[in-house]
């Protein structure tokens, strides 16, 4: 496996060298809006801690990540009114990870409404912040 | 969201009352061999306790699941020859759910080598059983 580029797109946002739509934080973690969703209310859940994925993961990031990612869930199904969540996690290129810093993408879904793929078109601003909107008053409730 | 019913296949394979390739187990989870496979080597790592999905999974559960599929999946990245793994944890239907005990899968992949739907096709019981033994063999190294 190939070592961790301290320079990739998440370690910046991170960093706070690029902008981001949070909709959550804490000691370990960051939630932010994919800007390429695959479907309405995709975001991501990013260790702060640096690893390529899960395979590299330190043991003690994995268990606040997961945690992070299961209030993330509860509050986009609920902020989107979604019906259910798909959690995927990619491992190395040919598994479909495209930035080489651990993320875990949280899809709410609906009966019928397939996911998109990662066809690279950009989501409008406004839509995304909208949708971030939603979460962040979703999670203030809990 | 609906109540957990203790009768489910992943309940029973738990109980003891019906059989599965088991690669792997801890105090946590057990890990087996999926017997309608999207890919070659598709495990699946269940928590010992009850839950419909991550949704309504208990703080205490999620740390060793998520402990245990970073091991698991290494092992069978490892056992396969795999390029890549890719994680999904599905809840509820829309997304994807049709077992309501909580389940992450861990599916090793190529390149060019896409997942097949789930098309409900049981792979041959010696082919889920050569699989298993190499992946019991990984953990052993490990």
């Amino acid at each position: 496996m190939a070592d961790y580029d301290p320079d990739n797109i998440f370690a910046k946002i991170l960093r706070g060298e690029l902008p981001a739509q949070k909709v959550y934080e804490d000691d370990a973690a960051i939630a932010i809006m994919d800007v390429m969703p695959q479907i309405d209310g995709h975001v991501l859940v990013i260790p702060r801690a640096q690893s390529r994925n899960l395979l590299d993961m330190d043991a003690g990031t994995i268990a606040p990540l997961f945690a992070a990612v299961q209030k993330v869930a509860r509050a986009v199904k609920a902020a989107l009114g979604a019906e259910g969540v798909t959690i995927t996690q990619f491992n190395e290129a040919p598994a479909g990870q495209s930035v080489f810093h651990a993320h875990v993408h949280i899809l709410p879904r609906w009966t019928d409404v397939p996911l998109k793929p990662h066809t690279g078109k950009m989501e409008k601003p406004e839509v995304l912040a909208a949708h971030a909107e939603k979460i962040r008053a979703a999670l203030q409730e809990r």
